[in-house]
């Protein structure tokens, strides 16, 4: 029978977490009230990976959380075995909840003979059985349409847009900027929701860690005191660095960093801390960041609420529209 | 065997076109030295088409050229139909050329409940038969990753800037601009072609005719004489002149339009004449212009060698490179 | 849970129409007690379409109602985009109703390199989307095996037969005539539920709207005073006002032209009030008529209760039997 | 490189038979001059079947021919096995050449629950390995749709109509008779060839094996003193019996029996030659008849040039129109 | 809505046999306490098979028993068409339950062009429409990672050790015998749960009915008394004939067969009783056996609790890991 | 034209190799002569793998070569994006070779809930674009029907055995051990290629790196002198090392191990080496040994000219039935 679901039943779903972030996937499991299963992970000595899911998945609704964060390609190969097992296993349902897609930036073929990565791996989940995903803020609003399954990518940005919100900034004063021309749409929205202007830098990537800002984004912010720069991902830090320092020989007084993926890789928060005028960092917990990665001026906020949200919301068959990226990321 | 082609053998190429666009059909034959294979289009009573290819297709390589210009309903069916015959018929490799693929614009969930359509006919179109595709400036690069069968999307850039590139404009009194945030990337790659600055408006668009220039625009072009705006295409024409006023405005003195697809449905050629500062349009013939939508200011650069070479290339089987949109549109 | 559905849960479906015969789709909900929600249509200014379901379909059972008239190309394409949508924003199932499928009719390939469109149509609904099909009088009952997932063609025959059986036919005095041997099965089934004697005309068609009628159906209804001409559809009329003289001169003193699908395109009322003979034309509503293509001639039988019953059968998981079209159309 | 083919390379193709009717494929190989390879067949004590193909097939266009006749299923699954050997083998190209696919008949729904076997079996090969398949006179021309990969339904009918033209007759005095409803477009296609009337019987099918002759056709015969029944295939022999009886009694006083698969089985010719009127049985050898189902009345054609013709033009790509069946079986 | 079933709802399911071993299958339902549906068998007179299910399954849970004994081309094809029966049909889950797997021995390609036909199968039965199967104790346990869907190979290993246990074997006098290096795995587990060692012969198979035992199997059972040859079928017997035999040349007095399917086709039982040491033979019913080929050495041990208990777990969404082959068949 | 091919043409082939193995790869390409192309491999700072085929594929024969070896996620990921590279650069064969597939080892479902990873690996290679796939001696010879594609397993059991019969084993003194049961088929080829007996271990597997060797080992292996330890991969050694003990305590003298893929991970050369008896290791290099686990015990036979051969072979459209595993491995 079809018919309206009014809670989730623990006793129909089964709720796992791969290795890279299970204090989200338990932060979910909790909202949810409902159980973290246990998942046993090891290693044959030629280095396959060894999955097995804890408890029966026959008939049930499964979900399955995991990040894409390093090392990426375990963590992915893991996330394909789990949805492997439960589709022969005959899951009923079975939901990939990815809250860092990583390749969602190998979204365009930027150069001949390259792989559009993020349409690959979309492809690779759904042959391993996955038949819903949910991720959240892809690089591009695009990628959505690289998924033959219903997707949910979900944006953290009201959330990021409340805590900024709560610091009442003077649109006189503070200028949201984007660190690059492809996330200029999404930092308009973000720039609208505080009610802000938006400026947008050009950046020319030279290397993957090297870019160069050009452009006409001094004339933009002149006279700003306060510059939000606002992104999906950082990882090395670099180019957020050079672009404050940018910023801040622009006339720019303050600046404070948000963005959804903190994965602050190597020298990352060192290079970061090396500006003092950075006074923030608001980030997300979609990426697990250990103790050494952790630092005073980072405001995590979760994003464990809106992951339940949509997971109960998809459950009980409600829209889960505002959560829901329309259209940006 | 598996061979190196040497050229392009008539006898085992068959070339047809759909009603949408059978000049540049023609021209690209032409081109290519082959011949523009007949086709029977008519209409059922009752308003079904009926499509009858004509010559045997059996075992060859068969190209279909069609662009998705008003009535575009039917022309899709057309080339659905078109490419279903093909493949019934037992060919061997089946090539869609789509000059003007109009749903590329569909290419994001942006509201709920919508269809990201682009990702849809892509779909349908490996459905039909299609097993490679070619077309031109897709309004996102990542609409690339739709497709589930080889495409290669042509750019028009280089032709467009070649042309530019010979009016020799200088760039302390020259910028390109882009009309929205998502059209940011390209228009600096077009403008470093051509050694110029690029500036960005913030389009809010209220609806599908009307939209409204917002945020540091001014302050980028304050200075500069004459703006080539850039946008893949141009249908009623309404933000552009929009766009151009406001640039005007903004001290502007001398307007150039460029885009890929100039389709000026509607009275879009008499909103654009009506701001004088709009002295040239530089498009191509990816969109059919029958007479009533030709106008002199409109400077034509025919695509026709760009696909003929892309065909020829890939019918030889070496690179085409140099003609693809690598990572932007 | 599979459990036995006992009623239909307006909160579990929902119901929409696209543009080809909302007044149908009213009925059908009217009659099933659901509510037919909005759907938000428009066109792109770049004659794209642009379709927006109006209530979250998540987890539901979908139901989309659409017959394929003029426009036949636009109301198919928005047929392919409502499906897509229901499909990504994961319905449950998704049910194409489409009560007329014209392409059936392009059912088998009578010349070289046609299309078998009505195969085609079926591809493209299963990869738009569609987990089932329902649909009435294809032209063939061997097109229902042109569906890869389970279909049901539902029949009109005895909702016609009803109606004519009312009208106490003498088999001494009333002949029931098939246009052409491709209907010749059906019609005589149509017959039987009648008792009456059935006549097959051989019609060699010319054109899309020219047809010779031949063969030896002279002979055949000879004696008889009043014929009763059964066929699918009746597009232009030209075929059967041809027909409908021919058995005047075969000494038919009565015609009634009976059809499932009533198209009555261009002329054709003209050319069918034009043979004084054909007293009555009893058809369906599965093709919305407007004002001007309706006539006192025509009685209009609703298959709107044929529809809703299939639909609360096929939701209650019970037999639509006695609805379906066995072997023939 | 896909260059035009002039000749059929005997090393690049590979031509095989299953059991079914050795001799046939004997005979098309021979016309096409090449090797009709071993097969090895034989059965594992459990009834397992087990194939063997006896030559390599890697990278070669590869021929399978199979007729559908008792025992059907080990046949069809010797077909299945075969293709499936064909494919994981590497051949290039797998052609099934099938020149009785008995399961055409059931190629509707006309009870509730049974299966359109039709289909079935066209996605059996496909799932198989079939890239290509070949067949002759579908018992309806709608089955041609059920396939998904390019497929030629070669029809007998200009070789049967060659033979009777021969024979010279006379439109004045004889028919062509169609034996049921189904058969009338194809027996009106054959009537038109021979420049004769046409005539169709209304057949109510009361078992497989019994059939009620019924409707106005005394009436369409009346006159006439040779029938030609045209039917697709002569199984029990039953039906055709029956209505040269009924033939007989309305008059005729010859009746020539044609069929392009003339199966015979049972007390067919029994039953046949118990009609004294009944001169001649003209049928093909799509279906191999041993010694006991041969009789002297029986004139057989032999298709082998037709499928070796077809065969041929597919390889060197040419248009096989002629032997095509189109819109008609 | 997904919620925990807790019994079978006898209305919501439908459960039908082939004609291969009703036999069990109503045993299975008899133990579900659910009806065997009636189905209707019947062969047109071409040799076509043609099946109709006997009640509706539109919605509901389907199972389809059949085993694939001989004639297994006919058993196969008509489970595949019960499968696309009730596909098309609209059931919601298909279910095939193949007790006895024939074609599980054709497991890998132990000579050049033929098939692994246990792949092939399990595609086919994907093909016509299963969603789940169920079989038991194939042949090797990789056969399992054949099925693209949820698949549950049954063991009968520990019904049959059971049964062995009761009779106290000593491990001092009784070994288990695995026939072939094949079966050795399968075996030392068979003899773990008896707590038995295991000895395994190296049979060279010489022809599908003869077969050469060598090795060192003389040195393994040398002083046991007692020998538990366990095999997973028995059709002919030669092999285990002959291996007893040898196994008494070796000093062993006592022989007891055991298999899961007992096929025993042809003189299987009369060379099984030839050896007089061969005391009992313990086998199953996956495979009916008419009364010519039971005999008074056979134990037979009744699979339908095993089935019933599968189905039972499965449909209430519960583990079936206890009855379940784990890595071994 | 599928013409015969009688050579490989540089042209037309592209060999690239993943960064598992490339020394292999060169000596593929070598004794092909034809040229190892260039591929730029780079990681992004997100830990996401960047990959540039350098060369043109489109139109041409693409061969990949990658063994799984540690990290075996990277190097399965980075085969992963190379097939997706050539695919959708519009290659027209895709050959992944694949000379250690690492996961062949999870064949079967040993536990619930566990994936039967082989499978899934072998559905990501073709969802990535494999079109063709050869690699050597999987662990079962069934893992052969896991792949939807053509898949040539080679084997390297007559490089091995060549090897060792050029030492001139003596039957009465020398055995062949299978270390378990599930390699006793394989051994026993092996041993009748070298004309010896073999024996066969029963090896209980306590955990991924600790094993109990139980079973009748010791009888079988009385009275020999000198053991032929026969494997398919040695990973830790620890289980060929227990074994060698357990036969130097059964009174054997002498061990040779002989392994496809020699791992030889962590502590396994200290293992081995640890037990004096065992005087050579017989290897391949399917597996790249750093200089750190090379050892002077060991000796390596290439199996170049086996890839060498296989690709030529199907290059040209030959039977490579001589280096094909034919049901065993």
């Amino acid at each position: 029978m079809v018919e309206e679901r009014r809670a989730i039943d623990p006793k129909e779903v089964r709720f796992y977490s791969g290795r890279s972030n299970p204090e989200l996937a338990g932060k979910i499991a909790g909202q949810l009230g409902i159980l973290l299963e246990e998942t046993h992970f090891s290693r044959f000595s030629n280095d396959n990976l060894f999955v097995q899911l804890g408890a029966s998945v026959r008939g049930r609704v499964v979900y399955i959380v995991q990040s894409l964060t390093p090392p990426v390609s375990d963590h992915l190969l893991e996330l394909l075995m789990m949805l492997d097992i439960a589709k022969s296993a005959a899951a009923r349902e079975i939901h990939a909840i990815i809250p860092y897609f990583s390749y969602a930036r190998s979204d365009k073929k930027d150069a001949p003979r390259v792989s559009i990565t993020a349409r690959l791996i979309a492809d690779l989940l759904v042959t391993a059985g996955a038949t819903h995903v949910m991720t959240m803020t892809l690089h591009s609003p695009q990628a959505h349409g690289f998924f033959s399954v219903p997707t949910d990518p979900i944006t953290a940005r009201p959330f990021l847009a409340e805590y900024l919100h709560s610091q009442n900034h003077d649109p006189k004063k503070t200028v949201v900027v984007s660190p690059d021309m492809g996330r200029a749409e999404s930092a308009t929205r973000f720039a609208q929701m505080l009610g802000l202007p938006v400026a947008t830098a050009s950046k020319t990537r030279i290397s993957d860690t090297e870019v160069q800002i050009s452009g006409l984004i001094k004339r933009q912010v002149r006279g700003f005191e306060h510059a939000l720069v606002y992104d999906d991902e950082i990882a090395t830090g670099g180019s957020v660095a050079e672009l404050s320092k940018y910023l801040v020989e622009s006339g720019v007084q303050k600046v404070t960093l948000i963005c959804t993926h903190g994965l602050f890789l190597g020298q990352a928060l060192a290079k970061i801390t090396a500006v003092p005028q950075i006074t923030e960092i608001v980030t997300t917990d979609t990426v697990y960041r250990p103790l050494e990665r952790q630092h005073s001026l980072i405001t995590t906020i979760s994003v464990a609420p809106a992951f339940a949200d949509a997971i109960r919301y998809n459950y009980l068959h409600e829209s889960i529209g505002n959560l829901f990226t329309f259209g940006d990321n």
